[in-house]
């Protein structure tokens, strides 16, 4: 019969989120893996990507035109005789002594050739060209290995694969990559009320947005989430769900069920289990677990939509996208632009839209106000300390 | 036997610009599509979409606590029976007058109550509760239509779908979105020295990046490249390939082939479909052509990786984020912190790396130096008529 205070042994947002990174830490150990390069935009190098080859591979010419001996052509006007032809792909004759060999861009010089006349510069027949402006020995000649040399880095490990790293690796005739294999992650819902897109509701029953709505900011993330799966708050069921999770995935999220009502499925079957659920000084979110079952973290969420989101951004964001070989989510700091309450002794992340003069908040602190989050593009990260803010006021941002 | 000058008639970049966008505009008018909420992730909204239902769908409460008449707790504290459960999914009773419900987070309010005790607020034996703190008519309840309202605008027509619109679509129980359709796109690479990756290179052959290359490019901007595909120089081969081509795509991109060599499949077979090709005032990527073979638009950049990427970039990227409902790359001017020069009467698209100062030329212009490219994030533009430039000179960039 005693109340039990909100935040009575509340966990700080900042200890929280180091405790869910210490416990997906270990999955910094998995296997790297190969792609082939053509799909491997957006992925993480796993290691260093040396050059096998010279590039260019050969001497070549950089211009369509005629090769010849610079010496031929110190004097102009000359007419030279053309020898030939030598297209790209084919290795071409020697040069021979005073006389021009005619190439197309990117076609091996010939031996004896050292530089290369620009078809613009000559007057040609098909037999004999009068060029009319000489080179010097090099020009218009890319000579071996001038782009990268045999060994040398054309990728760093841990580079985020854009379309310039994909050319490069490409270039190179490298067939596949090392990159960072994907988490693999299960979306696990709870809750008997909720009902899948397009069924007809009955009364008490919403649609089931949780999964759906995590996999989406996982897969934004660059996670691999192999299920999106429910359970009701059948105990059986939901112990069945979870192995089958477990099995699947590297890393599993539930939503709902750990909060302080009667019926609290995730809590009820994880605590056994050796889950830990308490409270995080924090809203949306408050309410959190974690457990590691069959080897697999597990972190709990609380099942309020906007909470769900809340909490995978504040708590699990981070991590994944450090285990991933991404970035951090940015952060900033801007300038509120409407005045806030807050409760003390929890840290808020309100929604906000940037604007070009800083930061609205928008909607309510309400944790079922989906629909509005998604005219939010930021976090507005309110201290546990601070009780109002006035326009014109500091705050921490966080992108969503 | 009369020179031909680089620039003669050669158009200018913005120019050739307006041309490509001109050529692909018939795009536009292609069908949207249905896609399902859980995999629109990156998907361009078609249409507005406005909720099917109130959000919260029916009043419930806001908090794990006891539903309750204000009245009957304006003194405090007062005792109270517990006439049952609601839990979240069931319709539940209505209030008896004088008494409490316990109810969980999203359970309906039943009727009668007008406000929510938090478990915390109370004293709580199994049959009675001791409530310490009374509260007014409508706290801790969360009414129907509150976070959106039936017809009301859930996301706009051109949103970019991020996972904060996936949850609310999913949210308010959609199964399907209408979206842009992707463009399909088919790189069809040219040239009989190209090898592909992993191959044994023979004299005077290279390893075939443009495809690769160019098919990252696209994918970045959210095109289904549905082939990557090569020709040698045989002109019966490329228009095989070329009408496959068209046969699965809305636009295709060639490369090589353009210049003024001996052997320019693509120039030479598609000038006679009606192709035209010609300089545009740009280095790299001066060759340029385009045709429109069995309805489909098909651009020919030149050969060379970099003159490739940097035709995307410069002439295409524009008009295919569009088309494909994305903003404009981003653009802006910084401080250049290498001194250059550059051609007169050409405009110069230069590598280079933005740091915190401006941004520095990386590599040489050669059009062949793709690996160097690996290390830029932003291409430089030099105007046509500017032939040097020193530190600290105002640049254009163009995001890579």
């Amino acid at each position: 019969m005693t109340p039990r205070p909100a935040t009575a042994s509340a966990r700080s947002v900042d200890e929280y989120r180091d405790t869910v990174a210490a416990l997906l830490a270990p999955l910094a150990d998995r296997q790297d893996e190969q792609v082939p390069v053509p799909g491997a935009l957006g992925r993480v190098l796993a290691a260093d990507v040396l050059s096998p080859i010279d590039l260019p591979v050969f001497r070549n010419s950089a211009m369509d035109g005629y090769a010849v001996r610079a010496a031929d052509v110190a004097v102009t006007p000359v007419e030279l005789p053309v020898a030939g032809v030598i297209a790209a792909g084919r290795a071409g004759p020697e040069l021979p002594a005073g006389s021009a060999l005619k190439v197309m861009t990117g076609a091996p010089m010939p031996p004896g050739a050292d530089c290369v006349i620009p078809v613009e510069d000559v007057q040609a027949g098909p037999q004999r060209i009068v060029v009319e402006r000489g080179r010097g020995r090099g020009e218009f000649v890319r000579e071996a290995g001038t782009d990268v040399r045999v060994g040398a880095l054309v990728a760093r490990a841990g580079t985020v694969l854009a379309p310039r790293h994909i050319a490069a690796l490409a270039a190179v005739g490298l067939p596949t990559v090392p990159v960072l294999t994907r988490l693999r992650a299960v979306c696990l819902t709870t809750g008997d009320e909720l009902r899948p897109a397009g069924s007809e509701l009955a009364p008490g029953q919403i649609f089931n947005s949780n999964g759906i709505a995590l996999a989406a900011a996982l897969r934004a993330d660059e996670v691999d989430v192999v299920d999106i799966a429910h359970s009701t708050d059948d105990p059986a069921r939901f112990i069945a769900a979870l192995h089958a999770a477990t099995a699947a995935a590297d890393v599993v999220f539930t939503s709902g069920g750990v909060s302080k009502g009667d019926f609290e499925v995730v809590k009820d079957v994880l605590e056994p289990l050796g889950g830990t659920f308490g409270s995080v000084a924090v809203q949306p979110g408050g309410p959190q677990g974690y457990t590691v079952v069959d080897g697999v973290p597990v972190l709990s969420f609380p099942g309020n939509p906007v909470s769900t989101m809340v909490s995978y951004a504040v708590f699990a964001r981070p991590a994944i996208r450090a285990l991933g070989g991404l970035p951090p989510a940015p952060t900033g700091e801007t300038t509120l632009l409407t005045p806030l309450r807050s409760p003390a002794g929890r840290r808020q992340f309100l929604r906000g839209l940037r604007t070009d003069d800083g930061v609205e908040v928008i909607g309510g602190p309400g944790s079922h106000l989906i629909a509005g989050m998604a005219w939010a593009d930021v976090l507005v990260d309110v201290p546990a300390e601070v009780t109002s803010l006035g326009v014109g006021a500091p705050v921490r941002i966080l992108s969503l």
